[in-house]
């Protein structure tokens, strides 16, 4: 790595949160993956090394690369950038591993070329890189990436984003079952058309998520955690979803749904304690099915991609 | 009337704004109508007096009435009430008229009894005066008119409700044509089944408009005032909808739309310099079609129902 390089910390996030599908994302802290980016006379991008995950290390088959390639594309830059990965996220998790690779590698960029783009370009870019991963520009995870705390993609075309006020008590629950689930196959199970009158209950509940976010109400927050469009039918590909919901809820969390395209399941809840004994409950659930799987509890990270500290960020 | 009456203002409301059908709604500031309650030993609910349109006046088949009745069965009191109805708003104007009686009704019987029901009870019992006009229970407009302000239903069943934020500068202008269009037709257009590609757009937009409202970001609420799923088919049964929006737009105003299931278009604005700007470009628009309206300006009614006031209610 040339000495010009930066270290940074790109976290993992939760897309959807039940109501918000394809809309409402947020940040984990903790959990993420770290990157070392610098520039180089060269142009291009080369990924120099990726460590933690079997991805490709062609910069055009890379979700990184190709971000990091549409950052230098829309910049003056003459020369290029050499990107290290170390993955802490695993692929097909569904908590952002791709959007994780692709924010940070814009993000430093960004930062190494003198900030020349805004965090709404950065997402653009990213997106591009998460078109590799999913086949669409999707920019539910890169967005809380980028932003920190919580986001909304109001729209697509033109891009259009807004952060969402964060409640200081709100924490995240996951856990994630090691099987394999792929983005492309949990948007397959999905129906094209939906009733006007679910249409209606979904807009409802995210009217109502946005309003109990910034009103710090967390029982309305609790209320509004509700799918029933997506859920339905994705959370058929995730062994043991409604017995695990029942423990969640069992255990005071505020609400429980699938962390973006699944397989990994989320649960939010009104203080860290409450979100340990929700951890502990997913964990006495989940033993029972003979399925490896990991848990995690984290507060909402507000800053998004950051330079990485050696003293307070640890890898998990 | 009784000596123990009391006189009460109740408000026009427009429902759905926009992106947010079923579930949005907000309350007018001087637009209402004017409504007398007084208790009586007899039970039962008297419809004494009704001017300024052509009303129903047995109880069951008076929105106010029913809604009344349903308090009064809910309450433990033994006599029953006498209403007296001066509409100031047109039935079928599409700015909460049958809702404005049925919220006066249930507001004023409730104050007079030692207020017993909370709010969202006394929504609950409009609602079913509501019925009685359009068929289904909605509470769009009764919400706000009780409320005051703009309100979320974030679900029909249980009822729930939620205030949101109401940034000081926003300003609302009405058109009414005079045409009739009555809400069980204005439903019977609508599709029963949306694109989830829509519905996703369509709760990005409520999504943005909360949190427009939340934050005062005027320039997002002008994004989210957007209704790609109802507007396009019920705009079709208002003359002159595309010129009006046209108007408003370039009038300076953040975003145009039907007011509830219409004929009444409403645009909002920021300021009420801009409002009344826009109120000048509707009219100019309207004035070469031939058909007769009316437009008001008005900032939000923050209140809801309220006591009448001689001194600065003024009967429009």
């Amino acid at each position: 790595m040339e000495s010009s390089g930066i270290a940074i910390f790109s976290p993992a996030t939760i897309a959807n949160l039940s109501c918000g599908f394809d809309v409402l994302g947020l940040a984990l802290e903790g959990i993420g993956d770290r990157m070392t980016v610098g520039l180089t006379p060269e142009p291009g991008v080369r990924i120099s090394r990726i460590t933690g995950a079997n991805l490709p290390m062609e910069a055009e088959k890379n979700v990184a690369g190709v971000a990091a390639m549409a950052l230098l594309q829309a910049s003056d830059f003459q020369g290029g950038v050499v990107i290290e990965i170390e993955k802490q996220i695993l692929p097909g998790s569904g908590i952002g591993s791709s959007a994780a690779s692709a924010a940070g590698a814009v993000w430093a960029v960004n930062k190494l070329l003198g900030e020349p783009f805004s965090p709404k370009r950065l997402v653009g870019f990213a997106a591009l890189g998460e078109a590799l991963a999913s086949g669409a520009p999707h920019a539910d995870n890169v967005a809380p990436a980028l932003y920190g705390g919580i986001t909304l993609i109001r729209s697509y075309d033109p891009l259009d984003i807004a952060r969402i006020h964060c409640p200081p008590l709100l924490y995240v629950t996951l856990l994630h079952p090691q099987i394999e689930l792929k983005t492309s196959d949990s948007r397959s199970i999905l129906k094209r058309t939906i009733t006007l009158e679910k249409g209606i209950r979904q807009w409802g509940n995210v009217g109502g998520l946005v309003t109990g976010l910034f009103t710090e109400d967390y029982g309305l927050i609790s209320r509004s955690l509700e799918d029933g469009i997506i859920e339905p039918l994705r959370s058929l590909l995730i062994p043991g979803f409604e017995d695990l919901r029942e423990a969640a809820l069992g255990a005071g969390a505020l609400g429980f749904g699938i962390s973006g395209s699944g397989p990994s399941v989320f649960a939010l809840s009104r203080g860290e304690e409450t979100a340990l004994h929700t951890e502990q409950s997913l964990i006495s659930c989940y033993n029972s099915l003979g399925i490896p799987f990991k848990t995690y509890t984290s507060a909402i990270n507000k800053n998004g991609v950051r330079l990485w500290n050696e003293q307070t960020d640890i890898l998990i």
